[in-house]
């Protein structure tokens, strides 16, 4: 069957019969507007992430499955780094003519397996025809006691300033895709060709099906421990920036407290120039970036444990504006560019 | 200035800086996610739409002030459908990089004039440059106690079938602009050019900067007099189908008993084919569709007189499922289309 066979409404019928009814839901798809309750006395968290093909993902490297994980992925980090839990998301979709049923069926397949993984139930969006590529707009809702959410304005001087995971993952394997870094596939390093490919698969995945941290951000928040917090998806650099601003303060990143991953230092080590750049101001590794003050420090690492996440303090919040990074010898590290950004 | 020197956080700033606070916004744009407070007791609704150049708009027809109206006041209906109240919106723009600043600044102040006259505050959104055409992406909600949301599903044999306004301006409109009907300049059947140009002015703006019936709805409903409800945004067939669906009925809409406004008749009154294709299957009037039982009548008529706008009866709710048109002299009317649906 094609798309043009199934007709709007036949797609609208064909996603939502794969949905299952969740957490507040009184009615999700087929009405003018969804309808559903959040918990009394909670407050609700609202966020809006739009993908377009060929300026956010490219049809050649993303298959429909993660694509569809994804979509759904980096609105969750946005409820993630207000501490809120996830509940509902709408999904719009721009669809060209000629795209396959089992594109749509597979990300489809992908954003509910993401949205059952946490407890996100669909409940409405929009099908439209696209004259130019695939357009996916997604938008989340979230709940939070309003005493427990964390905002990007509440960092002060003297917190720590920490990071989950690991940084420049996604955008070393988009170097990897782009062509920017070709590893050989020979080994390197005294690192076996097989290794490479499981370095390499380490990256992609990180870039086109990351997790959001949204056991790590809800966990954080309802701990009190938290001063601010956003999830990187511009960069370390560009991100902080936006905490650092809304807070009225500054704060210096040690550089040699950057976390990478194994994958990404066995990639690293075989280009002639500095990985920093990547895990500074690369984007969309959708980890969690936060201050918080240094008596919570001993508290934040055991609960980063039991959410199954390293997390590591790589600088302190400054009374002076702007944002440092600091090499271990002392001198300032100026990366190329803070983050990506559009238009510009 | 230009789009790419203002960059992607300039844009978004120079949005946010036009915004006004609003009912329940704790934390509006520029942090992760939005915070906002359902009023105690109610229940959320959520709606979105998507809209697309060359798909939906044509920016030759529609210039950016009405389109920013317009892309609020289809959503805005939605939540009207549903005997709402809106509140809050979330506004995606996927913008080509040489679409002029002046573009976006009217586009923004439409935008905020619809939500002002509302009540609406935009909450967030996403900007990111589009390699194809303008590309707008709005998520409204709004609330409202939970017994009195007005669903599809509540239609009952022998409810009246109601509407509001008139129907067919909106595709007769579209008609104007596509060239598929050119009345005449120089006055037709014994009308003026001047009330040509009145009238055809009229249907334009109905199609390019449609009223969303947030009054009608929202009174409708918290009067309790209305069994389903839907905004016409397909046509009245295809839509009322919905109700008829979703409730387990079916319906006859008298051909005779459809609004037409003065505008429409005007034009219609010097084309060789019938009107009534625009009328019952023409998309975008964003009147409401309702069923209430017969009861109600004198009630309905009142409020709706109370919102100043007429409210008419066009058919009545049948136990036979199937939706039926029928002429003064007891034939079956059969539209060409039933309505527009994307991808066939």
């Amino acid at each position: 069957m094609k798309l043009g066979d199934l007709g709007e409404f036949g797609l609208i019928s064909r996603i939502a019969a794969n949905v299952a009814g969740g957490n507040g839901v009184i009615t999700g798809i087929g009405d003018d507007a969804a309808v559903t309750a959040l918990t009394p006395g909670m407050q609700l968290l609202t966020s809006t992430d739009m993908l377009l093909e060929d300026v956010h993902f490219r049809l050649s490297w993303h298959d429909p499955y993660r694509l569809g994980r994804k979509s759904l992925a980096v609105n969750i980090s946005d409820i993630a780094a207000m501490g809120g839990i996830p509940l509902w998301a709408t999904l719009s979709l721009a669809v060209p003519a000629n795209l396959p049923l089992d594109f749509l069926d597979e990300f489809t397949r992908g954003f509910l397996s993401m949205a059952r993984e946490h407890g996100v139930t669909l409940i409405g969006g929009d099908t439209c025809s696209s004259r130019n590529g695939l357009i996916i707009s997604v938008t989340i809702m979230g709940e939070q006691h309003p005493e427990l959410i964390v905002r990007r304005s509440g960092a002060r001087s003297g917190d720590e300033i920490w990071v989950t995971g690991t940084l420049g993952d996604a955008a070393q394997g988009l170097a990897l895709l782009e062509g920017t870094i070709t590893p050989s596939r020979q080994g390197r390093g005294g690192v076996s060709g097989e290794a490479c490919d499981a370095a390499e698969q380490f990256l992609l995945s990180r870039l086109l099906d990351p997790t959001p941290r949204a056991a790590a951000g809800r966990s954080l928040a309802e701990a009190g421990l938290v001063s601010a917090m956003i999830d990187i998806s511009d960069g370390l650099v560009a991100d902080f920036e936006h905490i650092a601003e809304l807070s009225g303060v500054g704060g210096t990143i040690r550089l040699d407290a950057v976390p990478l991953s194994p994958a990404f230092r066995s990639v690293a080590s075989v280009l002639p120039t500095s990985p920093y750049q990547h895990a500074l101001t690369g984007g969309e590794d959708y980890e969690l970036a936060f201050t918080a003050p240094p008596a919570n420090h001993e508290k934040i690492v055991k609960l980063m444990k039991k959410c199954g996440i390293d997390g590591v303090p790589v600088g302190i919040v400054t009374s002076l504006p702007g944002v440092r990074v600091v090499a271990p010898d002392g001198t300032e590290y100026i990366p190329q560019s803070h983050g990506f950004t559009h238009f510009t």
